[in-house]
């Protein structure tokens, strides 16, 4: 199958929609933006830095792409209407996995209500993607880092930590048969990650005054809204949920490790004993793709919303992110905390 | 300088853009889309496929990355309004070569009127760009491939096999003195791409039929609006500027070549006499990025127009690209013919 069979291909799996009116094809498409501005992101993913095609499917590895632009677009308050993919992949790879990765972005553009509406394609010595992601406000303000204030709510939507857990459980080489169901479960949450998107539109309308997705872990995404909105952000330890599989999965880490005498395969802190480990995969794991917004004090949250902590004035111990009051000390707190 | 001192220093040297209101440094940009659309195409450029490091500028090749991108916007007769860039380059590079390549970037985003409005960054081994292009209409409609009807003057704006002509000076070893002015300008005109950005909106306005931007080549181009248009479209070779710096360039490669003993380094025609080197350059040559429309026959097109020739019903030789009434018989012709 040659380059413009390849297109051909991916083309028909591609779902069209509903605002484009000229999708791939010509030299650009058209997509409609009611609002009259249009929302846009790109995010680029590398094999071997992003992914392994050993660890991840084909269609994970489509499905992952696309939620990574995705939720940047969620995280603005808007609706995803377009995905435009830029696509390199190796002369030697199967026919059927470019197909499989159409599949997986496919997916999880029309979970999003988004067509893919254009793309590039070309060789390369290993897989690299770049999506684009397209979205519309609907008439709203957009919701940006920059607006928290002290008093503020800070509640998340979707899980934290999952990804984190399920990587570590992929490193300690649980891939081929997990132990549980729930195991099983956040390597899976790892491979596919499920962004809540209509829960940024929801949060711009209850009146969201900061909104971000969790990519790179809480702390320091949330790190992000400290620093442009130069306002402490609080968060509380009991409110993340630790208990459950991500208990489940560092207890088998910890047998794993005793039992083999490899190296932890999870983070641990040095100089200090060991970290609560779940806490820090809900604190610093990134990849969820999760959104975590501030919202007034009064507003009345869905259930989706978890609070997980509050917005002070950065008077006290300055512009960051703290845990039940101070400065966290593990990996990944200090960084973001100045 | 690490990742994010490399994203300040790059941020810095991005032009804002007339209509965005969120720009770079929020989880997606928010760009004004007045038509109530956007036009969004992306592109992919990979060091050693699309350019070479020896061979071009960091400034070159981020000229040439926003060209590619932004003449596609162009080809459907919009106005450019952003691009975003995602950039991927080896660890070991020289920390002023993603601040040329931004500077590249910014000048050529600047010159369509575009903004820089967003992007990603990641370590790889090699160079990697992938750049999207956003467009506003302003109230036109798009200018497809698949308008174009029998009777209709094909018409062309920019130069056409400069860009081929610059690469087969660079390919034979001409990079270092070139051996005049025009030749030099060839060799500019490959490195940096000037596409005639406003030629798109003006031949919407004049009332285009279809257009594309030159990327692979006036043959296999037209070669998309014939298929889409289900016509044959045909061109007067006499039409196309050859003389002057094309065969001036001809002319030195061909005492090169004879002097050297060395492969030709341009395209001949196996089993057929010596083509006519600057006619193959103007119909096959790619990267130009000048736009080729069709207009009505009756269209008073303004100077930077040269007609070219005719869009013929498809009832005598078929869908496909003629010149002077017949297939053509060079490289480049016959793939897209049929």
């Amino acid at each position: 199958m040659g380059e413009w069979g390849v297109i051909a291909a991916l083309t028909g799996r591609m779902p069209a929609g509903p605002l484009t009116s000229v999708g791939i094809g010509d030299d650009a498409a058209v997509i409609g933006a009611p609002s009259g501005s249009v929302v846009a992101a790109v995010d680029l993913l590398l094999e071997g830095r992003h992914f392994r095609r050993d660890w991840s499917s084909a269609y994970d590895i489509g499905v992952k792409a696309a939620a990574r632009s995705l939720a940047d677009i969620a995280a603005m308050g808007a609706v995803n209407t377009a995905l435009l993919v830029a696509l390199a992949v190796p002369g030697d790879l199967a026919a059927g996995w470019p197909l499989e990765l159409a599949d997986g972005l496919a997916a999880e553009a029309a979970r999003a209500g988004a067509g893919i509406v254009g793309g590039d394609t070309a060789r390369a010595d290993s897989v690299l993607l770049s999506v684009t992601a397209l979205g519309d406000l609907a008439g709203r303000r957009p919701v940006l880092r920059s607006g928290a204030r002290p008093g503020d709510l800070i509640a998340v939507a979707g899980p934290l930590g999952r990804s984190a857990a399920g990587l570590a459980l992929l490193s300690a080489g649980a891939a081929g048969q997990p132990a549980s169901e729930a195991l099983a479960g956040l390597i899976a949450a790892h491979r596919r990650p499920s962004p809540p998107y209509e829960a940024g539109p929801e949060a711009a309308a209850l009146g969201a005054t900061a909104m971000i997705d969790v990519s790179d872990g809480l702390l320091a995404d949330l790190g992000h809204i400290a620093d442009a909105s130069a306002v402490t952000l609080d968060i509380g330890s009991s409110s993340l949920v630790t208990a459950g599989p991500l208990s489940e999965a560092a207890a088998f880490l910890g047998r794993e490790n005793s039992n083999s005498k490899k190296s932890a395969s999870y983070r641990t802190v040095p100089g200090s004993p060991l970290a609560d480990i779940p806490l820090e995969w809900a604190l610093t794991g990134g990849e969820d793709h999760s959104l975590v917004a501030t919202f007034p004090a009064s507003t009345q949250l869905p259930s989706r919303w978890r609070v997980i902590g509050q917005v002070r004035a950065a008077a006290g111990v300055g512009v960051g992110v703290t845990v039940d009051g101070a400065p966290h000390a593990g990996p990944g707190g200090w960084q973001h905390f100045r």
